[in-house]
């Protein structure tokens, strides 16, 4: 956590971003899209999935790499299935397009209760919790999965890594009950690549069964770890799979082709998977001691948390905090590095550099 | 694992544990389906849910003490989201409704793509693995999890068990591809209370982070260990939150109260959850190399066990060897204590007892 941070309202940070994007072809909509949707990861202090990683995920896989098309067209593939729909997104950009999934997924609900869209030909969507996030603020039980982009994960008790950190992401509508909206969100790896990749440069340990190193042996040393390992054992191996099981009924094809230089004929580009569930289409309506459903699950949370449990965690509970923090400020936190990161991008793009000195700031 | 085992026809092992059941005052129906779950469970080797726990679990939480009400209706809660359906199943029998309740959503799945069915005042289903595997043989994709039905574990940085052993469970129609079912089917504690109560009488160790003592710290041995943690950390909690809040959303009341005494106007009762999703409602139709959906789930799960992984281990290839073994032997396998307590069960209800000297055998 640095000392201090820098504080950047909202609308100049969508306007360096927005440019950013633009300057590198994609549409308006897009930029726009991949514009709020940096903030909205920001304002929820998810820092390891900001505008920077963004840009720097579509310079290296993306618009970039060609693993990214700007201005793609999504093309609905007729199933005949009426709650759901199969999308070919033709790379498009990732955060238009789960934010349109997730609106088509929320339309199916209204109808049906329950509504699915599976997308082929996708392209990184930065952060699956925002869009799960994003649907519970609007009364919403949302869920959402991915294939990640690299292979950089070993099976329980394989040697090679063939499948992604592959995350999957849930948000319920909670606020109502508790105050925020309850958000489980994480990959099925016990830890990122990133991670082992800071540990390296700072000297530090990893945890115990977290990485294996070449011969496919736990190792807490960064310097030996090669591979990451899923998190719970064969518990966590089975999360991972389904994202690549789900992936390849889609469209998706091998794991270890993913982002990769690929033989003629095939295809190494992720998939995603959306669904979204009505919650008055789950309610049987018949709550103990007169409840309605939201003092039922206020009940049921309390319950969960009392009993001598009353520090734990909900997961959900960083981000709103940090949404607070956010709104407190007046605006999005960033530290010093990170704002030097801003203004090369801003620089690449001709676009007016922050003044550090300029910034107000807030405590870290 | 037993020396031998002996060789019990499933038509026997059905009319022993039907009359069982019929002896309690289930009906004919609900008697064979129970049956034939157990024999089903039993065939996949599924020894810790066969049809001693399920008698045994009656005995104690179902009809023996009002958990369960033989011969009781579903009643379905009109909602009008076409896709969904919500019961009250007013306590019936849990496998009568888990079979009633995937079979309803194979119909919804086959219209809608995906179809759920919610499911409170239930009784437990005895092995939510057994249902996505039938799902999963008859081509669909299913999903089902449930409340556990006694809170026996500690939330991920608590100290007191407000949490159930709340499993989940996940099963692809996959044999077509690779010759079974993927079946990803766990508890969200690392191991069971059982497991505990195993080791305790064996005087062996737990293994470390799988259970807490009086104080909430960690401890591997079963004489301390008082309650059961999550696996994989605030992972798995997550994963045993899920199932407790959509629960909330159904009916479900707090979790401190299942199978307990209950104040006036309070609920004890577990909720089930099931969802089906037709193959064909996720196929984008563009495989790579011109493979057909079934061709490209071959490839992708040959390419997550080539690499020097061919010998990691695929969620449901237990059960497809135990299913195989099954068919070999011509008959379920029971161990001699286990043939012990179903003569047990038979003298109870009337039913002639199995001579273990006339039951071939087969090798443990």
């Amino acid at each position: 956590m640095p000392e201090q941070f820098h504080i950047v309202p909202e609308s100049e940070h969508e306007a360096l971003v927005a440019t950013a994007y633009r300057n590198r072809g994609f549409t308006d909509e897009e930029s726009n899209d991949a514009a709020r949707f940096c903030s909205f990861a920001s304002a929820h202090a998810v820092r390891t999935h900001n505008a920077i990683k963004a840009l720097h995920l579509d310079e290296l896989f993306g618009s970039g790499a060609g693993g990214c098309v700007p201005g793609a067209d999504i093309k609905v593939i007729e199933n005949g299935f009426a709650a759901s729909e199969v999308w070919d997104c033709n790379r498009k950009l990732g955060q238009s397009v789960a934010y349109a999934a997730i609106e088509r997924c929320i339309e199916l609900a209204d109808k049906y209760g329950i509504g699915q869209v599976s997308v082929d030909n996708a392209f990184h969507y930065l952060w699956g919790g925002g869009y799960v996030l994003n649907a519970a603020n609007r009364g919403y039980i949302a869920y959402t999965h991915c294939t990640a982009g690299l292979a950089e994960v070993v099976p329980f008790m394989g040697r090679h890594p063939t499948l992604g950190t592959n995350p999957h992401s849930w948000g319920f509508p909670t606020t109502e009950a508790i105050g925020f909206p309850i958000v489980i969100d994480w990959a099925t790896s016990v830890v990122a690549m990133g991670r082992v990749q800071q540990l390296k440069r700072e000297g530090g340990k990893l945890p115990p069964n977290a990485a294996v190193d070449a011969e496919g042996k736990f190792t807490t040393d960064p310097e030996q770890a090669t591979h990451l390992v899923p998190f719970g054992a064969h518990k966590g191996y089975g999360m991972a799979l389904i994202n690549e099981i789900v992936s390849a009924f889609i469209g998706g094809s091998l794991p270890t082709l993913r982002s990769r230089e690929i033989p003629k004929g095939e295809k190494r580009t992720p998939s995603f998977y959306f669904q979204v569930i009505h919650p008055d289409a789950l309610s049987g309506g018949s709550f103990a001691c007169g409840r309605n459903q939201t003092e039922n699950i206020k009940a049921v949370i309390e319950d969960i948390k009392g009993h001598g449990n009353e520090n734990i965690f909900l997961p959900g509970q960083d981000f709103a905090q940090a949404a607070q923090q956010t709104a407190s400020a007046g605006g999005l936190l960033f530290s010093k590095a990170e704002i030097a990161e801003f203004n090369q991008l801003a620089a690449e793009a001709g676009h007016p550099e922050w003044d550090p000195a300029q910034l107000p700031t807030f405590p870290g």
